[in-house]
């Protein structure tokens, strides 16, 4: 929250004035497929609240490795944040993710629409089984020895949640594969602990759901998984009021950022370039001709994955560009 | 030279054993509007020799903003490599990038594949007039101050090259604007100083054009243009025998790349994916499915450009996760 | 009924052997924004009966121009189809497609996904203003006088729903202006009287919807409309036990469809050829390298939709060119 | 040239006027695999003059099946047109294409972009072997017997040209797979005799090259080839001077049709839709606003082939619809 009323960049007046903010120990037992507004609040929170909270991996187990839950990408939620009306935008702060067992698990083939359709067959006539890392907490990292693998090497944990999101837009229901303009399954490598998820909110009290944590995932998430494992959780949420968004929107140290999620892959890019530019002339001072020539010098992609049901493109900007006002 | 010796991870025995590099100032005053087979040598070098030459802005413009050619791109070269024949892989090291007048020029404007098509209208119909950036090299920054733009900015500069291509394969000639497996027009920002850039020989000599420095550029080049500009330029060429590559490779201090180019952009980012899977496979000790599992977990991307006649991606592996050998 | 038994393609034993078929008057009352597996059934068939009802237009008018539901494309239904599984195929005949009103709207300006985007400025930034039809069912025609429209001119009736679906796998709810796996709103010209649509049943009863007639509509209805208004409607249903299908399946007189709804445009058709693959194979007597090569000689497409969020292309084998068994 | 006149729908003056029409016997020896303005005209014709020629097959063999150049798809050409200039319009009547040998050759596994890329591997890894097809050509009619083939099957002939372009724009040289603004190997499998052809001129002469000849293909040429054989060919050829032209167009009996190539597939349709969208515009009496909303209502799409480097869509409109003037 701090860091957050300290940034130039997101000068927002928050709706928790004058209110206490509780911390919330959130032990799920219920896990769902979809994003839903049907779905009936597991917890009740207030803007400037905290939540401690745990998710299963994507297959549904649980830190013991008990199957707690049907996949993929079981969600822990809904939270339902008081006051959130469609048309607001709900403020999530990313306080830690962090690995809680001793093994994740990922895929062991390219997926289909990261590799030239032309070398898949080479590929995918194979056993296309799944492997096991180990994860060392204590170093930071992640060790893959298997003997169908050459050679054995070791990678460093990035934490990061494949999953944040709300009840989508007019009463559709998507399962949790599937990223959109709801948030829900970006698989973004760069949704890590520190970081500010902004999701517009559809339906009353948002409804936000997380799920699916990677202990590291590389950019496409071409194999189809990140490292696949269960999480500790905490965030606190916020509300901004009457801010309509398009697209989920994330602050970092460093960059102002949109995840736009389509296919193909061009129509993920334009939803975050496009969403960018409103965001740019709507809070940063610039024309609508100034944030064109300022993003076409100044603007970072990240392609958060080319495996799930729409893909995602995040638009970045590094704040340090951002002209002085 | 020394540097790329230097690396662990381009092991290759080069082909100039014995020979004294020479360096060569080359003054160019013949520009081509194609990349191909046709065009005679402008100079012949050696394998270990140094260039020592210029380019002209996108639209032909020279140091002192005189037409020397016509846009779009003209090339400097084609510089003809000594040695080097179909199947082998030609290693241009970049030496040198560095504006050499005071003034460049970009877009304002989005381009139609970088935004959502229903949002063009209300670009489009506006004037898409050039801005002219003032160039302050002591400074390190290029600083826009136009009328139509709001606010008033800088960016730091970081000069590039958007052309470094051969003679394409199967006597194709090729427009300057397109990129493709031969290079071309990438139009990738980190194609800067420092980087080493690794084409696939087409052609007897290989026919090396150079071309289109931009003083910087944003990922994914969306207002059409880097900052458009005339260049001093510096390169050595080496030669790897027998080294086939289906794409433009790149090394730099801290990365492995592989640019690939294509409509649409998936199937650049494919090409791109392909190629790195080769590579690590060939190069790197992995086994295919190991490297497919690295891929997954440690691969990045970047969107070079949405602009072109061909989009480009870059496949990235940082060198300090690749495995020790 | 007769008809369908009467296909030497599609010889199949229906699950109504031995009930005796009814008809049903169904006045719809209630209408749905979404194909969901929530949504009540509003009236019961079984296998061989036949509904004659009505279908609102698009924007929710009904045959009096009173406005009845909400658009867009609100459904009728849905029919509860008693013994339908998952696993199962639906079998809708269409006997009846009549507009039921003298006036249908369309739009006027072309769709942003069926022109070049730098093209589209010059019309996007016009008055997208519907226009009025006048259906003159007697001759068989639609006319069109509109003062900003020139020539006037008239075009035949060709009536048809662009929306047939069924309640989505996986408990999704999914808004009425989107195609999918389930059917729903393909905008297919081709879907008239006297085809067969079969769909994929992933509920208990499958839940049919239909709605959003149009008197007439263009290959990819590339001014976002087919020539919306007000439908009588019959249709019968049959059932096909334990006949898996991917995608929706249409017969005619003349051919074998298979209607594959995504983006991008390639992946819409795909699906519909692989679809056309597997039930050549599993129905019609053809290796898979017999169907490949047949196919590579045969097959035909339409180009249903490019103007809804998934795209939908139809794969079609004539009949007549179908080997004799 | 009598039917050309006859059509009310292209009312052009020709530049033939007071010129007596020869007809030349083409015997051609060599044959080329680009397309490009380098090529010495083969022979040189004149507006009005018919030619009589012959065409390889796709891999350069004759009616003898006797190898005479090397493949893929060697061009028959080029014919300079005199008179013919940047900015005119070719047009190229077909009034023969027929097989003259007993055999063509297709290929037998679905090529990677006409199928789900998950469902390619259970083909690819296959022998891809190229079957053999006995023409009957008095019975008018392929025979396929082939023992990896089950069932055998006959289908009718309907002879097309693969191949008919013109030298490219701004001094391009592309290879014969690739169709473009300039033709080229479109693969549409309405391209029979009967139809006219118009190009676009880009050189002095226009250029023009034909070959890959089709026995029979389906849409979307989806194992990669059609009935690949060798061809008897007629055409006459027209100029209509000062008439640009961004797409290749045909006018048959019952339809005009512009042909668009690029990828996506979506970019193709494009490129076919704003090109009939100005063809309409400009010569058959319709507004902008007019001609979009006959189009939305009355257009059709062929899709010629999405195997090749660009694939390709055509637009049509059939004549019967067009408003009297």
């Amino acid at each position: 929250m701090r860091r957050l009323l300290a940034s130039a960049v997101l000068a927002v007046v928050f709706a928790t004035a004058g209110l206490r903010a509780d911390t919330h120990r959130f032990v799920p037992t219920q896990f769902y497929n979809t994003y839903s507004f049907a779905h009936p609040p597991a917890l009740r929170v207030k803007p400037g609240d905290r939540v401690i909270t745990t998710t299963l991996d994507a297959s549904g187990a649980d830190k013991d490795g008990t199957q707690k839950a049907q996949g993929p990408n079981p969600q822990t939620g809904p939270f339902y944040v008081e006051g959130a009306e469609p048309g607001d935008l709900l403020v999530v702060r990313i306080e830690k993710i962090e690995t809680n067992r001793a093994t994740a698990y990922s895929g062991s083939l390219l997926a289909p629409y990261s590799v030239d359709p032309a070398s898949i067959a080479t590929r995918q006539d194979k056993d296309p089984k799944r492997v096991t890392w180990q994860i060392d907490k204590a170093a930071g990292i992640a060790r893959l020895e298997d003997p169908d693998v050459r050679p054995a090497f070791t990678l460093p944990l990035k934490p990061m949640l494949g999953c944040v999101g709300v009840a989508p837009a007019r009463k559709e229901a998507i399962t949790t594969p599937t990223p959109g303009a709801f948030g829900g399954n970006m698989d973004y490598a760069g949704l890590t602990a520190g970081v500010t998820v902004m999701l517009p909110v559809n339906e009353p009290g948002a409804l936000l759901f997380i799920g699916d944590g990677h202990a590291r995932q590389g950019e496409g998430e071409v194999v189809g998984t990140g490292l696949e494992t269960s999480m500790d959780v905490e965030f606190t949420v916020e509300l901004i009021k009457k801010k309509p968004a398009a697209w989920p929107r994330m602050e970092t140290a460093t960059h102002l950022m949109v995840l736009g999620s389509a296919r193909p892959l061009i129509e993920a890019l334009q939803h975050a370039t496009s969403e960018m530019l409103r965001w740019l002339v709507a809070d940063h001072g610039f024309s609508e001709r100034g944030a064109s020539v300022f993003m076409g010098q100044a603007l970072e992609y990240d392609i958060a994955n080319v495996v799930d049901p729409n893909f995602t493109v995040v638009a970045k900007v590094p704040k340090v560009l951002l002209p002085r006002r």
